[in-house]
């Protein structure tokens, strides 16, 4: 159509690689993988990334693993007190990087859940990358049993920090709400769907469908805010309840977003309605999250057609 | 009236504690305590009982501390590489103990959440407990937000190990569902009105007030359930939807309990209704719990009157 960037080209996807348990405490990749692994029909290479993790369910034993794929930690010389994580994580970029280079996976699945009530959520560092906005859209119009808002998680600066940042390219589900260490069988039903979702993309786009472009919402950080503290630092109000289990909707100045355990609720302060996400999320207490704040935008997103079966008109 | 025992007499409750954090990671009555420690307007004498745990915000850091309060640990002697929890278990029994002397405290309740959906569940050892059983009744009768049902948790035979039986007597408090490490406004506002209840009835049994006899339905304990599992011992299946969140609710034979990663559904096969409860509870994964068994049963409960205030007719 007049007016439209041409269709890119990018090369086809053959190494595809799926993570769970890159917080071994969020269950639904972790059972995922782990039957993927037993049952070995899966199209694309499982592997559990954070072992030690998801053997003790927890989030981590050492640091925060999908938070440590950082040039400065990747590059790191191994010493006997570092973190599991951290040689972890130079591990995974071995095997399935290493980061930047050639030889990397061509994508990387992370799977992830929330004790937010985020439904299926897809996440990916930002609008930038054109694969995966591609893959969000087809999802969003085929997997037709729930809304799977993009979120777009980097914030201006900051450097790729997430495990499929060694990757080419890659995407994360987010499933919620589900508590820390339980399995729920329709969020596990929904994120089987939903791979084999974004693997029919992948499949049609090795073998040569043309993807138009196309507009689309998604959601944009913008920051974080942190739960109220005395001054000893420990917190002093909890999540609104009217503000609770709200991810994705408005939040307008003067809602309430805090509710202290003693007085009068606390408002929202900001000038202009932004959208919240991971809203009292469980692991976000230590990161002094009470919730991110967000933007709708809408981004056009050119055509995509794979490379290697397109030649110039 | 003619056929009803005349009405038991105990002595008035001039002790009374209430522990948060028993599990350090079920966050209102962590919350609550810190609210009432801070505070210093609560009527009774609150504390955090596995300290290191909430902390960390676990569960336990060595063993579960609500399972410590046995003959066995609370006399055994303190060696160099005990788990946290049998030490603070120790200290717990001199301070509101020792566990079945006099000058134990006259009552202990102990706040729990669980990512289950229990409501407010009332929780006691057995119905052979003559004032929890009122403190109960008081509490259906009062607070009418909910049903408040109450769980007998004893199996015959079993001794009581809970940290409440360290007082002469005492209930818990189980809310849920809360994932672990979230704090829900709903849920804390629920357990503060719920504590207010229980001290309301302790101040009309102190000052006199007869309460009659009554009948009641309880949930008492008959046995538990693990998760199917494959040879290798990793689970093989998932609680199955229709049973996920139906505590309280009748199971039939033939009614489905598990969904497998691969192949059909699995059936309950007992040969009568059982009530299940806990059903997906975190923190039984590794007690190979998918769900406790009860049975529903009506209790007659004789009347209690104070001691002190009243002379025998």
């Amino acid at each position: 159509a007049a007016g439209m960037a041409a269709p890119r080209r990018l090369k086809p996807l053959h190494h595809v690689a799926v993570s769970g348990g890159t917080h071994g405490n969020e269950m639904s990749g972790v059972y995922l993988v782990k039957h993927w692994l037993r049952d070995r029909s899966f199209a694309a290479t499982p592997f559990l990334s954070n072992l030690r993790a998801v053997e003790k369910c927890v989030r981590y034993v050492g640091r925060d693993l999908n938070r440590t794929f950082t040039a400065e930690f990747l590059s790191s010389a191994e010493t006997e007190d570092e973190p599991y994580e951290v040689g972890r994580a130079r591990e995974i970029n071995q095997t399935y990087g290493p980061k930047g280079s050639a030889q990397a996976f061509d994508f990387m699945f992370d799977l992830h859940n929330t004790t937010a009530n985020m439904g299926t959520c897809l996440i990916m560092d930002s609008e930038e990358s054109l694969l995966p906005m591609h893959m969000c859209h087809y999802i969003q119009t085929h997997y037709t049993q729930s809304s799977c808002p993009i979120y777009l998680y980097k914030l201006p600066g900051e450097e790729s920090y997430s495990i499929d940042s060694v990757a080419k390219t890659g995407l994360a589900l987010e499933l919620g709400p589900q508590p820390q260490g339980v399995l729920k069988a329709n969020l596990f039903a929904e994120m089987r769907a939903l791979m084999a979702c974004a693997l029919d993309f992948i499949e049609l786009f090795n073998t040569g469908t043309v993807f138009p472009a196309f507009k689309t919402e998604a959601y944009k950080i913008t920051g974080r805010v942190d739960y109220p503290r005395y001054p000893d630092g420990e917190i002093s109000a909890m999540v609104h309840p009217k503000l609770q289990d709200k991810d994705f909707f408005p939040l307008n100045p003067e809602d309430p977003i805090f509710q202290p355990f003693s007085g009068e609720e606390i408002l929202y302060e900001g000038d202009s309605t932004i959208y919240p996400a991971f809203i009292n999320e469980a692991a976000y207490y230590e990161k002094k999250v009470a919730f991110v704040k967000m933007e709708k935008r809408t981004f056009s997103i050119p055509g995509l057609h794979t490379l290697s079966l397109s030649p110039s008109p």
